[in-house]
């Protein structure tokens, strides 16, 4: 049976790091794919380069627009056909990050960010989404120690970030049953061995071994 | 008073020619811009990059988000601004493209075109609409004569041309009074003539003289 798996979280939150280790771990025994937007997907990559432009003023609504735009695409390209063919697949980042980011910290509205996101993917909601929560100072500090380059989205201040980890806190106390908490303050090992108990909780739950 | 007019029509339907007379019309008591998407706006001229790229295999509702992006990014730099100074906006193609394009010929369905038109452009819908409407054929027939390089677009077959001009002729019975109906199979001066009698007894209507 195929899967579709999310991980959210803010910056510095552990997510690729967490990915990895799951991805290993279930590959042991199933098909499993593990991906990104704008994960290769030529259209998607093009429209990635016009949202982390440094040099563009852009309007929050067409960031929102683009972003919708690029997650259909790779949706179309990469989910789909894994899943259509019973693979698990891993996303870093998918809606929640678009109702966080977008609909919660740039306040244009959870709703509106809601509608054309239900637009861009259909009936393609995640079956589970792990959601590493911490501290935005925590994660920003994770970045700046580990020097790596900072994009357009990395330039918001600490407001913001601070928002977004309240978007995120929102949204998983509206959808709990999809939303699985874990907390991305602890050593890597127990965040990666907190999720992977979490994910085959819920596989087993729907009557499978893993 | 400021007014936001757009033009619509099917490939060959002589929008450009039209706007290009009304503005030097209008322009002799009034003061008025022209453009159309992406009008030199760099974020939109991106996306248009995109969107008319020969080379992607671009699934549907993408091109529908991408084109709400532009739209946005447009609205915001270039129609708001004139608007807000009172001035009157020309504009080649706008919302009703999109659901003549995408929601009905396209068939991703009207209601979820408009949803994500009108999120990206919030209350601004135009005051007064031109529909140039022609025979599908009798435009295509116009573009070839002139060897104007095709794109994307101009590739669809002519049941595609003959979809999108059924759908602006259901816009038109929708919003019979923002959408007004010229009959672009004659001279163009006299599609010029009668699309000036609609504007200025539009303006007229307002309490305002030309």
């Amino acid at each position: 049976m195929s899967y579709f798996i999310t991980f959210e979280g803010p910056e510095g939150s552990g997510k690729t790091t967490v990915i990895d280790s799951v991805y290993r771990k279930l590959s042991e025994t199933r098909e499993v794919i593990k991906t990104r937007e704008p994960g290769g997907i030529p259209i998607s990559e093009k429209i990635r380069e016009i949202l982390l432009d440094k040099g563009n003023d852009m309007d929050g609504r067409t960031e929102a627009l683009l972003f919708a735009a690029s997650r259909r695409q790779h949706l179309v390209e990469r989910v789909i056909p894994a899943l259509e063919t019973g693979k698990i697949v891993l996303c870093d980042r998918f809606i929640d990050s678009s109702l966080a980011y977008q609909g919660i910290a740039r306040e244009i509205g959870f709703q509106d960010i809601m509608t054309i996101n239900q637009f861009a993917i259909g009936g393609y909601m995640p079956n589970l989404t792990i959601y590493l929560k911490l501290e935005p100072e925590v994660g920003l500090k994770r970045i700046s120690d580990n020097k790596r380059e900072d994009n357009r989205l990395d330039q918001e201040t600490i407001g913001f970030h601070n928002k977004v980890v309240s978007g995120y806190n929102e949204l998983s106390t509206l959808y709990p049953e999809r939303i699985k908490v874990v907390d991305a303050d602890q050593a890597i090992e127990k965040v990666v061995s907190d999720t992977l108990t979490i994910i085959e909780d819920y596989i087993n739950s729907r009557g499978e071994d893993l």
